[in-house]
């Protein structure tokens, strides 16, 4: 018998407690006209709401909440392609300490401008030489700060869970949940909180075709690593899952489904058009597995998760023009 | 003493009760950066989640919903720069009749497609040389439609107030409500509906200076016209108020504000990069008279309806692009 897995739906119950007054409950939101599209009743809970305009602050708040008061005194440091900076540069702010957020020097504008307003310290690399996690450790080594990570934690993962658990309180139980899956600390939380409300609903995963690593560790039943991705899904590029959230995936997650740009393009455009939302390309590759038939076959009622939508107005031009 | 307005508080509590279940009860949004920026609490009413992506589903529902079987059975007609011409159509298609539509030929073309999405047929005239009153009356008359006005009747004006009876449930009493004008029909529920509960509530519209038709008409204390306006908020390009629609104007509002189209889209590319919500021009000129000052001196709290998101992804990068 395998150990028990380090976030229970408990844990996710009290990070909610946590958060509460601090994160958004963000709205779910339905729309018949994507029911008929999708052959499904399908339920959207709009992390694009949040604060910082993605999920990550609800696992950056919760992790950094549980630090020892010495060490919130010290600062938080961390690596990001984005979402995760603001959030931590947010966590930071809220409780009366600092951040030094280490980014990829091609980050959209609008996140750096986002993370530097919320008073974050921001130092950038090249994220296709540099090693993040090295560069990270390094930083929070030299300053004293305590390294918030973005999503292989257990404080993290259960801050993350708590979107799922806020969904299905108000939509009642669903026969399956989708979810996009980066590092994974999304997934991880939502497949725990889901699974442990209704243990019969199915959870799947959602990854750009350009960076499957999840996909490819989910068949082979280890971590594999693929070449850093190169995808309009900027939040999704990383190249391996994480250690402790792979644990997660392989034990909880039925499958995961891939969606190419062309998709996640069309998915923003519905978003925008039809729904009224703005969505980045990494908050939108469920949506577009849905809409793109990719999970197959699907219950009568549908979850999903649109984590964010940090797109400053000029780069969504460009990237839905036709 | 005047004589009372034809439509009372009660008057839109027996709308909301024909909606429930038909109209979507839209989320009033909140937004700590955009409170900061106003320097009051702010919270929009998002009828840009409205069925059809507008407020207009409300009134034309309503209007329609209140016919005798007969007029029902003969079909619904309408003119219309847009919006209404949807929620005619949908209207039509949840009552089980049909529509027929006259549309100014320079209609955005998501509207025109949505339009014709719904099952209505489609007449199409020019807005610069038409006179779309006698032209949708002769329409009507030829094939035994029932014209559904888009402003300027109790039962349409019944209607768009729920949206404000709906948001100060919500919100409690607010010192100020802050609506879009174009024909007058949402302002002047929605000063029914607020100051029907709280009698102290500053009601304000805002229009564009290009077509500031119900300024000069608040002023003049009488209808005025100008000349077809041209400015990028299409959904309030008339050129006179409403003769019904203004005897509310003139006796509930307190003030006409205006916006130019560079504040438009100011307002439209913050709602798109803070708040994650599309928001047509029309349909974001009240979030733009509180973004820059229009509306002054400000009570501590305030609602703004953000009355529609029609506007296609095309033509959002055009208006916002840089």
């Amino acid at each position: 018998m395998p150990s028990a897995l380090p976030v229970s739906l408990d844990d996710i119950r009290d990070a909610a407690a946590r958060l509460r007054g601090v994160a958004h409950r963000t709205p779910v939101l339905h729309s018949r006209t994507l029911d008929a599209l999708v052959g499904a009743e399908t339920y959207l809970k709009c992390e694009n709401f949040q604060r910082v305009g993605a999920f990550k602050f609800r696992g950056a708040y919760h992790a950094a909440s549980r630090l020892t008061p010495a060490e919130l005194a010290g600062g938080l440091a961390a690596y990001s392609s984005g979402n995760h900076a603001q959030a931590v540069a947010l966590a930071a702010r809220e409780l009366g300490t600092r951040a030094v957020i280490l980014m990829p020097e091609d980050t959209p504008r609008a996140k750096l401008a986002a993370t530097a307003g919320y008073g974050a310290e921001i130092v950038t690399y090249d994220r296709y030489t540099g090693d993040r996690v090295a560069l990270g450790a390094a930083l929070a080594a030299e300053r004293g700060l305590t390294l918030i990570p973005p999503y292989d934690h257990p404080h993290v993962i259960a801050g993350q869970g708590t979107a799922t658990l806020e969904l299905l309180e108000e939509t009642g139980e669903l026969g399956a949940l989708v979810v996009p899956v980066g590092g994974g600390g999304l997934i991880s939380g939502s497949a725990t909180a889901a699974k442990g409300l209704y243990p019969g609903i199915a959870v799947f995963g959602v990854e750009p075709e350009a960076g499957d690593d999840t996909r490819r560790s989910f068949e082979a039943g280890r971590r594999v690593a693929v070449p850093v991705p190169r995808t309009i899904a900027d939040g999704l590029a990383g190249d391996t899952p994480g250690e402790l959230t792979f644990e997660f995936t392989r034990r909880l997650v039925d499958g995961i489904a891939l969606v190419g740009d062309e998709e996640i393009r069309a998915a923003m455009r519905f978003a925008f058009e039809r729904l009224k939302i703005v969505v980045e390309p990494s908050g939108a590759v469920g949506l577009a597995a849905l809409l793109s038939g990719r999970v197959a076959p699907l219950p009568p009622r549908v979850g999903v998760l649109v984590s964010g939508g940090n797109t400053d107005a000029g780069r969504f031009a460009e990237l839905i023009g036709e």
